[in-house]
């Protein structure tokens, strides 16, 4: 059986476009993954089943995407000692509040951690699940001070841009 | 087996308080019950089995009862074809809101009844039990048309009282 | 007089839109249902006729779909002993939330069944009403377990052709 | 029959203690009214009379309390002509949302005056009923003109204390 | 000089497109109005012209239409014993929160009769005010309800066509 | 004419208790201030009286405290081009939001600088005003960088006595 | 080393085109600015250097703009004793209220001075920032007092046309 | 020098009586932890070497403790590579909504893991802690297996408590 080290579970389709980011992320750390459909409160049978494939592939951290009643993490923190990631999914009414909530509100014993609602989140989850099998594994480390260089010198570089252009000059070039 | 109406599942023991007045009008209306704390994070196996065990007993409603990521409401509703009825507990933050929105905001195909958050809920989660049951049964139809006039009576009567008694007296008698 | 099972009712023609999803289900389960446009603050008479007439055609369960101050499902629900479900519309402003907290926020003894605003709610106003239907009727009961492993088998279906596929191709096949 | 200036409609009996300084205030402007406690969704006949009663007694303004989905300003605006104020309260959870939305929200063609949520709205309720009165009254219009310059002057007043005693003799006279 | 009925006064010129039905109902009760662009921030004294000169004018009621901090209809009512109407406007962030607050939560004695955020509460700033002056105004009271019936029917039409068409030939239509 | 820097307004006497530990900290800083109460809404001329007496005085920056529809800080920002620091007072209903957007969101041109609700908005008031006042003053500056320097070291002296005692006889003693 | 007045520190290039206005005005009064783009979560060093940047180039008040979870406003405070303006960004989730409850919230001692979410807030962080430095400088002292009577004529003129025009003629021209 | 699994860090001392349930539950898994007061708003220089003495004390998961805007947990993040859990702190105005989403709302690539608001939240960092270092420890799996058993089989046994007793003879023992 293919090892696999994190668990992607989305509660929808229209959720797959927000995961893309997560995955190439994933990808960049040489981090393998499965991706699944599966819905808390449509596929009870099919979400078990997804959750002990991952655990049978040696997953190691799940991610869970999902808005509304955002039950998926939550269900899946109820059926296994892994951690599990949640990202809240900013659904048509509500601003995200609803999938928010959900997620981050989790009662004693049984915690989801949650990262930013929408496409924050989604990246968020990546970086996080990367932290979490970093701890024990020395190459991950230095990839991730590597990414966290890597984010701060975009910034930095779009700054040197800024401070040579000025703004009118960097806001048409990026306007192009 | 002994036959029962309505299951109620309360996500904590500190939920009970909330049930009593739930349970008082369900016995006013001559209707079975059955009581069980059972978490959805916490005791998924446990929870399977009380609603494996209320649907053998011949339960036609489920009454849920949680606060924060309440999820019992929604698990049992992907476990059952039965009406769910949810009521949201206001925990110690967020007023509320957190509780309403993960019971109210369910997936198209898995709905929860949600009512309202409270004391308010938990009398209207058995009022609605009631209404439902009584579609197919005159004798519960009576009773829901008294109790329809009776909570109107009492304030009917309450006016009365205040007409006679106008608002300073009504208020000193009823601080007693 | 045509016996009627649903009477639906809309407190503007700018929330048919939403209801043709309920009503498409309510078909696929072969329920009849009555359709008015009504408004609780506007038409108070027409209202009470609607509501009148629904009783007497039989009518078991009302719907009532509502935005902003949605007084509808329960104004109804204090002229009925029948169950009402309550379908929240967000408005241009508030997100939703005016409409969710009117529907739901009802007094002791007058409930309203609230499920989740806009089209989840409009879908599962209809899932709702079958199934308190289908408590007295064995029918019903099959039809809505095939529904519940036909929605199951679709996301399972997605699952299946996301994992045969991988994301970047199934994504780039359903924008299509 | 007595004539009656305003009508004041109460949803619940707990909403009374909150009406007393609406009534107060009513007094010191020699308007008379009528006081009732009528809920729109237990008492639908009985809040029929009492509005009927009102309009019959001459009624110019009505003044509405109530918490929760406070429908109540909202159908009596639905039943008269006449202004409704409505005053919002403030109930064990959601911090008043609920009811300061239910009542602000109505629909084109039904409007409801809302005021603050609970006691500066309970206050504000009787000046805006008089101030609404007194446009063709120059009686009114001269006690509302003097009530200005109270209300100032008991602002103005306790400032003077404060100037004359500083903040620590001032607070410490209070706190007795 | 010439009488005028109502004073509209909108914050910023960007809310005057709101405006424009609260005028056309104004005009189809007969009533005159004057409308003025005015800041409670920026134009002080502009603004204390503008209410000068409308009293001057007799204007009995005010409307004030505003967003965000939505001070204008609270600086209104805090230079004039005439009722404000408060219209509060949805702004670009917030959802509406930020002046519906700023509008309803005026304090103690000196109140603002709000109204619902945007378009409903343009319309409904119109009614109201129509209300008040109908107090003492036979004609008006006429008017008004003709308006309340007119309303009351256009919701009946539309839904004796939809009772006709059926609802996907009533959407096709309204479609077109 | 006593010359004072900093002038603070209370919208009631009920936020004088509130206002305390700013006239500590002002105190502390050297700085002279006035106090006075004076409403937005009840007490047009003497706020203007207030603020013309302080800007006499020869004041450079405003407090403003003030709860609900908070406008007392807008309208101080209307009559002058001196700073205008705003703290949002929590009132009983509404969590503090309605005073906390009524005071941020300002419209362009008219700024106030908000800190946050109650209490540690009180003293950032008091700080916020000594930093706008220490850009041209050294001396301040010193102090500032003092104060920086001990509510840093009250935090590491916390933190010293938890690494001796360790938590349990940390709080046993802070019970004390 | 050119001295420099403000500095201006956006927590993203995307934040960028919000602040065109703040430059805008800052250029009017004739102040100089840096503008710097730089993450408190990303890039720690590159914001520190900065800072200290700015502080040699002898700033005197820092404005900074971020959206999300908002630090960078509330970190320069950590390492200034200068006064700090924060500008809360809308995201595409919450509304705004991540943003300006993470500025505005600052607990005692480390005040940030809070403008309106967006567009509002950039254009009155600039003013503010005019207001404070204008203290010391009685020639902005009367560029503000200009801009102030500017923006007043601005909402007068457009008074006047609206008085001329109407309102369909004036909504008809500026629409085009 | 000593190793440490796990750093907690608090803002400040009145939220250590939050913790004290999280070192329980750390000590019962036999996990080492050190425990700290840092501000990130008061006190950078010390929060760094809190940051750093962890770091090098070995630590691999760091729990930060924050109310308001809650920096606390994202300026760890900005500093390790580390996985580092967020507890929203509930304060005195806004709910905790303040907190949770200073904390959840974190931008692209510096995640931190948050958990519920308050208790919850606190013994759910301990939980999450064990969950990220089980992945790697065999012992700490059993553990968190046992205890997951543990958690569940209170609410078993509370249940079976009520099934005995009856819910007036439970609520009157536990009311003891």
């Amino acid at each position: 059986m293919k090892k696999v080290d994190i668990s992607i579970l989305v509660g929808s389709n229209s959720d797959l476009n927000l995961i893309q980011e997560t995955i190439t992320i994933l990808k960049e750390f040489g981090l393998s993954y499965s991706l699944n459909i599966a819905s808390a409160h449509r596929t009870t049978d099919h979400l078990k089943q997804c959750i002990e494939g991952a655990i049978s592939a040696g997953v190691k951290v799940f991610v869970a995407v999902a808005g509304m009643s955002a039950a998926l993490p939550g269900v899946i923190a109820s059926q296994t000692i892994l951690p599990v990631i949640g990202v809240p999914v900013d659904g048509k009414s509500l601003s995200g509040l609803d999938s928010l909530f959900s997620i981050a509100q989790m009662p004693k014993g049984v915690p989801v951690a949650t990262v930013a609602v929408g496409k924050a989140g989604a990246v968020n989850a990546a970086i996080l699940a990367v932290q979490i099998l970093a701890i024990n594994n020395n190459n991950l480390k230095e990839k991730l001070k590597r990414y966290k260089v890597k984010i701060a010198n975009i910034v930095v570089k779009e700054d040197l841009k800024l401070q040579k252009d000025g703004i009118d000059k960097y806001l048409k070039r990026s306007a192009k």
